[in-house]
């Protein structure tokens, strides 16, 4: 491993690959794809045996590339000693090539520039940062000119449709030309440490599986706030809106990470079958109940971060029905969830960017301190998973307040932040994922059925929705006030996430 | 309240009574006593209307008490900033009087001086700061001179016996002249905050509450090491050992705190009920069987803190098999302990000062990660309460290790803090024991039948222990090696307390 100051454990090198980007030149290549690969090349983890190949339909010189995608690599580059020999290196490894998967031209030079390497069983990764329209055309010239062999590996990500039919024509493109063990459905949440340590948390730990349950679980909060507004992609968000956008991938893959059974073992398709038995479980939305289940909102103006914020409709620029806010109230209709609600919401232009699932613990069923004890003594024990920013761990515990009488009850925190804990640069989701194709891990990509039991599940929600105007929130709040209308006939409410410090 | 850096909730003002200490003049009262008095009346709950007698044989002048009590409140006066005349307030509130409770003689002048008063509702409080052997004529001298009125209280402290039948005596002694309710027998140990925050921990938090027992808790352990060795009570240790110094008392209401069930109410004598039955709940060790459950062991010559530290026997000037060390392996024989052993131990001379209940959770029935976790991810759940120095838990989980590619599972730790959490003083043990008989309060008091069952229990296996000789371990060690048997059969070993400052 080399000397960096990002190396991580188990960054053992992965046996060589040729990692091909459709797109290779576009905007997620840049932030996100390739910076992932360079940090994984500094922890040795990808070794100069790899190959890399952006394709676009035009490429530039290497040179502009590289002009183009150093600013995303500055921090890499700073993170070790001898990072801009490293990057200079790195990037001897990337190619350009031009493709135009409209017209199939450049399909043969990409065949002839794979057909160079030495071995043939090496992975040949080609991951769709196009389109997904495009999908269907890219796998069927990835076929014509003879690239789809026995190593070939795909990655794509949302949107994977935006109702369940759509999702199902795509995704037939794409098994018309691959297998469903070749496909990598990336839901970069599911790449998050603190979404993965979800998984350690519960079945490493018997002070937690052993509660987890509707025995001792009185209901689940899962909050995916942003901050951000439109950021550009008015033309994409005002057809998807939260629900399809945010509802139907992060957060019902969180929903089945936190309610799931435990697999046998932790291994992909254990783990995929557990997840999708929640989906299927999940009680379908009664669309006359509609207003008790669902709350959707659109921000109006406001202020985010001290900054005045416009309407998401004068971002926009047109008037729209959209919902970028949207809580929904889950039941899971099993032995181990049966009668505990699951709340879970998103929006955009939100008062801060936090992530954080909360597992509130049932009171106590009897208080022997009922004559000492303050209000706040009578709090319920709760477990809350950061997962952006800060990720980390936090329970909130009953405590005796010091003093020198009395039995003064207290809320206090124990705490485990991963950044203090493990005193190391937290991979970002793509390090990991980009990682796992390359292993053929695919543990943490979604598979088809799952994708289609979220869409089953959400279609009908989704057109009901569709017939209700969206509350208006003030840009820089947590959403609209309805939303606390989910929690009728419980004394919860949503639980605002808690930053200590950016 | 009035503004001081260590003011502390709950701090009302108490109703004032008159407070006499026999032996007021001694190292118990200097050193704890009355510097507890001064931190409560600094914090406003003692009141000018409080009245305190140090009474003794010789007395000395006021001045001269002053004097020889000033060190020991400095660190109170230099909490606030008018410290100084605080502490000439406070003793104001402070008399000498003369008292031989051999001869009578000084009796009817403190008659006459309590009687001063106005309200003869308000309490008077006897604290016997003095040799157990002076119980008796103390307690008959109070009575023949009229001081014991139905508002008067009697507080002792260890030793109580140094057997069940010489702890029978005294308390014969006492209650010929004072009713049971009327007697607070101190264990400064249940002052402490973090054994008092135990009751808190288990009857308000439903995660710990619902998981205390043998189905989750494998083994429970409870050290109390000091570094200190002799400090010049030779004569009185070299009669008792630890068995009976600490054993007999500190630790059995330590388990018993642990062990107990939970009180319908946090109330003195349901609490002391619940103790009781977990005394009367062990298992009786066997004497047949006696190594297999008690190690005792005496310190040798070593190193403390990096100072060179003579044996006991050097310190006491002649030879000894008293017992410095005394590790024993408990079992309580009902519904929620069968089965879970508890291991005790406590020393002299040990590598630090240091007192902690550890709880071992069981280890997961299945693991979910066998191909990819490491070694270091088998270990159980733990929940560590420390007692001193820093007042806190600390409950160890089982993390993923962040990281780019697999589930490496870690241990890893959520901490509380009571300093951190609370940036208050922690009182001292005295502070909130000396308060609650002025409140007339006596949940952390030891009831007789408590001590008694504790003696009974102890008697057999001290008279067993008597037989054998200590093994000598190095002063500065965790004691002797052989205690390690305790654990036999089982995979789990003693586990030294961590201190991370002190």
């Amino acid at each position: 491993m080399k000397q960096t100051a990002s190396a991580l454990p188990d960054s053992a090198a992965i046996a060589p690959s040729d990692y091909v980007i459709i797109g290779g030149t576009g905007d997620l290549a840049l932030r996100k794809i390739f910076p992932a690969f360079f940090y994984r090349y500094l922890d040795g983890q990808v070794t100069d045996a790899f190959r890399f190949v952006a394709a676009a339909r035009k490429t530039g010189t290497l040179d502009e590339f590289i002009a183009k995608l150093r600013p995303f690599c500055e921090d890499a580059i700073a993170s070790c000693q001898d990072g801009e020999a490293q990057f200079a290196q790195f990037m001897k490894l990337v190619s350009l090539t031009t493709l135009d998967v409209g017209t199939g031209k450049g399909g043969e030079d990409l065949k002839a520039f794979i057909d160079e390497r030495i071995s043939d069983a090496r992975p040949v990764i080609f991951y769709m940062a196009i389109s997904p329209a495009l999908f269907g055309a890219s796998c069927q010239l990835l076929q014509k000119v003879g690239l789809v062999t026995p190593s070939a590996r795909l990655v794509v990500e949302k949107p994977l449709g935006h109702d369940a039919a759509s999702a199902k024509a795509i995704n037939d493109e794409l098994r018309a030309v691959f297998d469903e063990d070749s496909i990598y459905r990336i839901d970069h949440y599911l790449g998050k440490e603190t979404v993965q340590n979800l998984m350690a948390l519960r079945f490493a730990n018997t002070i937690f599986e052993s509660q987890w349950n509707n025995t001792s679980i009185d209901h689940i909060q899962i909050t995916v706030a942003e901050s951000v507004g439109l950021e550009g992609r008015a033309s994409y968000y005002n057809h998807y809106g939260a629900l399809r956008d945010m509802i139907q991938n992060h957060l019902m893959q969180l929903v089945c990470l936190v309610a799931m059974e435990p697999p046998a073992q932790f291994q992909a398709n254990q783990v995929r079958d557990e997840k999708l038995r929640v989906l299927r479980a999940l009680r379908p939305v009664n669309p006359e109940q509609l207003s008790d289940n669902l709350i959707i909102g659109q921000y109006g103006e406001g202020h985010v971060n001290g900054t005045k914020a416009a309407s998401y409709e004068t971002e926009l620029g047109e008037p729209s029905k959209i919902d970028t806010f949207a809580a929904l109230k889950l039941y899971i209709e099993n032995w181990r969830w049966a009668g505990v609600p699951f709340y879970i919401r998103t929006g955009k232009r939100m008062a801060l960017r936090a992530s954080e699932i909360v597992v509130t613990f049932k009171k106590r069923s009897h208080d022997i301190f009922a004559n000492g004890a303050t209000s706040s003594g009578d709090l319920p024990n709760q477990l809350v998973i950061r997962l952006q920013p800060q990720e980390g761990l936090r329970l909130q515990l009953i405590s005796k307040q010091p003093g020198p009488g009395g039995m003064r009850l207290f809320p206090s925190e124990l705490n485990l932040s991963f950044d203090d804990t493990f005193k190391t640069r937290l991979p970002d989701a793509y390090e990991r994922l980009l990682m796992d194709v390359a292993r053929g891990n695919q543990t943490l990509f979604m598979r088809h059925d799952e994708v289609m039991a979220a869409w089953d599940f959400m279609d009908p929600i989704i057109a009901a929705a569709a017939e209700k105007a969206p509350e208006i929130y003030p840009a820089g709040s947590f959403g609209p006030a309805a939303q606390e209308q989910l929690f009728d006939g419980t004394n919860a409410g949503w639980q605002a996430p808690v930053i200590d410090k950016e």
